[in-house]
Formats: structure tokens, C-alpha cells, sequence
């Protein structure tokens, strides 16, 4: 039996070790970018909101015009049998489809390639290491680079492009910040590599309403936050706005809300996470286990 | 021995079949297209140019902080031994450097990932196909999508965030077009998936010089023009301006210079191709063997 604990993937019907899953250096999912994906996070032995996660692959293919040659169910039993035969408990698990390539060798129609549908998962993934988000993490708003704008590519349709995210995350990086947020070219906050952004302001609750993917750790908030009396909003995010707030936090299928304490030289709330925030977050994870949200999965 | 006649790659030293050519599902060259490449011809035997591709690869590796782990002169050992193993005479040969993983599992930082190099070559492809150019191709300039602007992802840094082309491409097809050339968010002509764009208007050469790739054989035609007593300019060009040109038309690595007959509803020169493209195309083919922009190879 292969060692699956490192992770595992699901190509074409077979499982097999992550380390051997592997895509063609000529398919267009790589050399285009032309590639739709999504992350349903896997706790405890179960997926959490399954359904919400594949609407949206459902969506992003949609508008990407990607065909994964699947149906919706068996989406579903190939991103179960995978995590059964992987073992991992706690778990990224990922579903891609990619452009493939040409069918007719030399064309560039991208309505005429092979698309291709295949899942993988590893060790569950923090965007922020937990230790760090516990005690609050910082980020970096850099002048430069802006997120990609949506006139230019969808982010609504989850994707691979990142140049600018990694771009700024070298600049947090070298700057001792924990990661980064970029603002869009109006100067409103959008999102960062992996998470969408709220600001707490006396009890509402602000996240960005366009330029950014409709994060469903990001639903999950404002769920939660209604629920606990909040009133959320989502609308444009200025950035100025944004630093004069209660608290600021992310939200991410990796890790759930993470409080921040510094944006660039402004500290929020003494360099602690804020109450809002804390709360939030021990809510995510206590419904990360709550029954009604999970699709449990039978190992062997 | 294997058969390299439909493409070889070059992998960590090893040539190889292009089908077995392939890159982990959870390298961030795929997943955050953090990746870098560029590709040069080889016509008939022989490198076009190979000095300046090497330049502007060397380029963009600086612009993305990509390490090859190889000396340039390495770099042209690996791709003239892979070519020379191909038996391909004329070819599409590309060099790639991928971020990779991270070195310590988990970690987000892109400082801390193990780039890799690799090579890979395909027989010549023609961004648009040689009859269609022959006669003159047809474009679609969108509204929406626009480029992605500078400000999110560098262009010159040569990448595969090629999310606006591909929706693009789309809208092209679907109106019965060959290509799609896109606007920036200013409204002016930038460039399209694999060329650059040029108008003619009174022996003077127009294209854009900014929100572009520099391109090598835009590179070409500027100097071929100067040699036939053309002005050639790099600057914003406006659709309108563009629109009321003498003449238009696309230049490649993947078939040179290519003129467009049709741009929308705007026919060009009665539907033929214009004197000026005419005479650049059969230049650059010229030039394509012409011993000083050449590096032959040693078949075996
Ligand atoms: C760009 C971007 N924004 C936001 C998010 C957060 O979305 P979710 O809460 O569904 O994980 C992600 C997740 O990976 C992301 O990549
Ligand atoms: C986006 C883009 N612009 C322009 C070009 C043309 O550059 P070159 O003449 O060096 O092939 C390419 C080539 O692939 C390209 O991908």
C-alpha cells in the first residue's frame, strides 16, 4: 500500500500519492492559468458545508467554461474517497478542473481542449500559522501592487492568479509582516492570498463587496455575526476607514478568523485580538464540529 | 530510444518525451502561477535571437525573484542539448523557472521555496495559422476584458496570468474572429495572447510602450522599420487612433509579423493585406536565417 499521510490525489479515476500527482508542462491550466479550483476544508474527520463549497466549484466552472466531465455527485464520491483512503482527519482538500490541451494539435480555441477534473489533499492548511493567529497576526497594505481588478479577471471565479499577492507577499515578507492585503485601484481593501477582510466598527461588521471571491469563511462570519447580533455589511472598504476601526480580521477556509493586531505601523486594540474577533473565531470552530454543517466520511 | 519527434523537455538534466514532461499539482508554479518562462524559435536549425531571449529571461527571473540554479551559458547548454536530442528542425523551444514548494511544509513564504528549472519544445506553433496569416487575420477588441494593468502583474516579466486573454479568446471565437487583442483600463491597444500590436499610419510605426510585454520580434520589426526608413514609436496608442490606421497587424515569436485585415467591424485595405506588413513579413523571414541573428545546432 502507498504511504498516503503526506496527502493524496484523485487523477482519472485512481488514487494515488500527492507526490506523484502531476499535471503536462503544455496543458493550459499551467501555461494559460486556465484552470477553476476550490478548497472545502476537512475537520474531524468530516467535510464542513460540502454543499456551499461545491456550488461554488459548480459556479466557477460555469464561468470559466471549464467542463470537469463529472456530475455534481461524483465530484462528491471522488473528493470522498479520496480523503477516506488518504486517512487524513484533518485535511486541505482541493478539487481542480484545467483547459487541457488542444484536441486539434496548433489550435488556439480554447473551446476545442480536453478538459480535465482531478482533487487532491494534504495536512490541513493555516494561511496564518495558528500560534501566530492565537495571539493576533500583522499585515502589510502595500501602495503596490493593486489586486488584479475584476474588469481584468473574474475573482468571483476562484483562480490561480497571484502574481500580485506574491509580489506583495515578498514585500511583507521582507518587512517582518506576517502577509499582506492589497487594496484595489480606488483604494478600497480587497482581500489577500487566501482570505477575504472584515473591520469591526461599533458592531457592524465591513467586508468588501466586489473585487473579491465570495470567500464562504466569509459567509460563515456574517452568519455567525448575525447570530450574535452584529449587522454586516458589504460594501467598498476605504482604506483609511479600515484602519480606524475596532478591529480588523481575516477569514479563511485555512484556520477560520484570524484576529490582526498590526496593519502596516497601525496596532489595533494594544497589539491583542479584539473581543469580536476572538469571539468569532472559537465560534468557527465550534461549528466547524456542529452536525448540521457536516458531511462525515467513512474511512476504512 | 524514445521518440522525441512530438517534443522533448528538459528536466533536472534528463531529456525526455513532451508527454512525460509534467509538474507537481502543488508546486506554486501552478497553483499561485508563480512561474516565469520564455520561449525562443529555432527556424530551420538553427536559434533566432538566442542572446536576447536568454536577456529577457534573465530579466524576468530578477523581476520575480526566480532562481534557476543555473548559469545562463547553462541554461543555453540545456536548451540546445534538448533541441539537438529532438531532431526538430523548427520549434516552439521554452525555458521555465517554477517557485516550487515550500522548503519547510506549511510555510506561506515565498522566499522559501525550491525553484526549479526546465525546458521544453514542441514543433513551431503559429499563434495564428500560416494560411490564415498569409491572407490576413481578423480581431475582436472587447470592451471588457481589459489587460491586467501593471499596477497588479508585471508584464514584462514574461507570465501566464493569461486569465483576460482566455475570456477573451472566448468572446472572439464565438464572433467568428482568429484573436482578440485587449484594451487597457485607459481605453488604449495593448497586446494579445502571444503577440504584439502595431499600426501604420504614414511610414510611421505605432505600438504600445507600456502594459506590454517587450517583445522580441517587436524588437525585430522596430529595427527592420528603421532599416526601411520608418518611424517607429512607443507609446499609448488609443483605439480610435489605431482604428484610423493605414494599416494593423500582430508580431510573434510564433509566426513574426501577421497582418490583421479585419479589427471589428473595421475592414482595413479593402481586406488585404497593406504593403507595409506585407514587406515586414517577408523581412522577417529573411532575417529568420540571416547567419548574424542565428545559433545553429549540433544534431546528432
Ligand atoms: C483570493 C482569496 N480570497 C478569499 C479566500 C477565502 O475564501 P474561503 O473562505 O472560501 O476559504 C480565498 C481562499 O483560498 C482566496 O484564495
Ligand atoms: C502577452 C504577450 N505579448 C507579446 C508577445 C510577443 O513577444 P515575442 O515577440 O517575444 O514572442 C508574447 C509572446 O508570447 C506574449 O505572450
Amino acid at each position: 500500500m502507498a504511504d498516503l499521510s503526506k496527502g493524496a490525489a484523485w487523477m482519472a479515476g485512481e488514487i494515488r500519492p500527492i507526490s506523484e500527482a502531476t499535471i503536462g508542462v503544455t496543458d493550459w491550466g499551467l501555461t494559460h492559468s486556465d484552470i477553476t479550483y476550490d478548497v472545502v476544508p476537512v475537520w474531524k474527520g468530516g467535510f464542513f458545508r460540502l454543499d456551499d463549497y461545491l456550488d461554488r466549484f459548480l459556479e466557477s466552472l460555469a464561468a470559466t467554461r471549464l467542463d470537469p466531465g463529472l456530475t455534481r455527485a461524483q465530484i462528491a464520491q471522488a473528493l470522498s474517497d479520496m480523503m477516506a483512503a488518504s486517512g487524513l482527519q484533518d485535511a486541505y482538500c482541493a478539487m481542480v478542473c484545467a483547459r487541457g490541451t488542444p484536441l486539434i494539435p496548433g489550435t488556439r480555441d480554447p473551446r476545442e481542449c480536453g478538459n480535465h477534473f482531478y482533487a487532491w489533499c494534504v495536512p490541513y492548511v493555516h494561511v496564518i500559522p495558528f500560534d501566530v493567529a492565537e495571539k493576533g497576526a500583522s499585515a502589510l497594505i502595500p501602495d503596490s501592487p493593486r489586486r488584479i481588478p475584476e474588469t481584468s479577471v473574474n475573482p468571483r471565479a476562484k483562480n490561480y492568479h497571484w502574481g500580485d499577492f506574491t509580489e506583495g507577499l515578498f514585500q511583507a515578507k521582507e518587512g517582518g509582516f506576517d502577509t499582506v492585503i492589497l487594496l484595489d485601484h480606488a483604494g478600497n481593501v480587497t482581500e489577500g492570498p487566501g482570505f477575504n477582510v472584515f473591520a469591526v466598527k461599533d458592531q457592524r461588521l465591513i467586508t468588501s463587496g466586489h473585487g473579491v471571491l465570495g470567500g464562504i469563511t466569509r459567509r460563515t462570519v456574517m452568519e455567525m455575526a448575525a447570530e450574535q447580533g452584529m449587522m454586516p455589511e458589504e460594501r467598498p472598504l476605504p482604506l483609511d476607514e479600515f484602519l480606524q476601526a475596532d478591529e480588523v480580521f481575516l477569514s479563511s477556509s485555512g484556520g477560520g478568523v484570524t484576529p490582526l493586531v498590526r496593519v502596516g505601523d497601525r496596532v489595533f486594540a494594544n497589539g491583542a485580538p479584539g473581543p469580536v474577533a476572538r469571539r468569532l473565531r472559537q465560534t468557527y470552530f465550534d461549528w466547524l464540529e456542529a452536525p448540521q454543517f457536516r458531511t462525515e466520511i467513512t474511512y476504512g
